[in-house]
């Protein structure tokens, strides 16, 4: 059975057991965090798991990276808090290409069975890292290797590639229709 | 600094407290899958999170299932695993009327943080559990209770009560595209 029970799938037929490459994309809540669901689960039946968050402030002390930290799960971020308000944006670029390097030797390791590359879009979209580069290394991935793409602006050339892509889509918002910010816990 | 670090939200002013309401609605992948992502980073920051997953079968051992038990965290299913193939509901919706009044009371107990009635747009969608009783117990929720619902057809009202709400959208799926079907440790 499926985790969604209700989906329109029939239940028989051979199970394909592949490495998918997945990206969570779109303008709304829920990209990073369903990719830390899937960590979750994926920990739960003991598989290998790693996550890398391109951008995001190396040392950031979010909940998923205390919850990684205590459960050993390998969680890195590597970035120095990019915003849309970032001005020089060479620290930016220099620290996603390294983090790009490191993902990319534990993407062909073998060692994994879920990698997750967290704000990946960005660098790609604004072309630091090229997209063309990124699916050639998914194309040599182990085959039972799952990836999760997470982040806006998702290149045409990547949702092509992907297996499984899902778009989150704003329909209602707590900062923009009450002034709420984003909560500790349910949001970092 | 959010989870979001290009989403354009002012990063001054004072940061309003209060638990949410959130939906995860639409046809795509990732509802259950990003409340799973709160439930880890709310554990990461020792909050008391509970989730309770309706229609799934009871003693249903999903990825989910296996990391909650060695976590410690609260997960119970109770249903009979219904699908769009069950005949006879009667049971089904038992069961979805049992699982809420047992919800119900976690709600109203002021003892958890975070609270995740998964797939739960079902009965209300159905009619087997009326949106109107439900909206009456998230008014009366404790203030900082943070309760996150699941499921496709979101209903109206509910989407209306609520605080955030986010649509998965299925932009591309590997069973329709390749017969892939769902994968453990990704999808459950």
């Amino acid at each position: 059975m499926t985790q969604e029970t209700t989906e329109h799938q029939p239940v028989k037929g051979p199970r394909i057991k592949k490495g998918l490459v997945c990206v969570n994309t779109g303008n709304g809540k829920g990209k990073t965090t369903a990719a830390l669901g899937v960590l979750f689960r994926a920990w739960g039946r003991d598989m290998k798991v790693q996550m890398f968050q391109f951008l995001k402030h190396t040392g950031s002390q979010f909940g998923e990276t205390r919850a990684a930290k205590k459960l050993g799960i390998g969680m890195t971020a590597m970035g120095d808090g990019f915003t849309w308000r970032t001005k020089n944006m060479d620290e930016t670029q220099d620290l996603a290409r390294a983090q790009w390097e490191i993902a990319k030797a534990a993407i062909l390791s073998d060692e994994y069975e879920v990698i997750i590359l967290d704000e990946f879009t960005y660098p790609m979209h604004y072309g630091w890292i090229s997209v063309n580069d990124v699916i050639e290394v998914l194309r040599q991935k182990p085959h039972m290797l799952h990836i999760i793409i997470t982040g806006r602006h998702a290149p045409d050339e990547l949702i092509e590639f992907a297996d499984l892509v899902t778009e989150m889509r704003e329909i209602k918002h707590p900062y923009r229709e009450q002034g709420i910010k984003a909560q500790p816990g349910l949001e970092f």
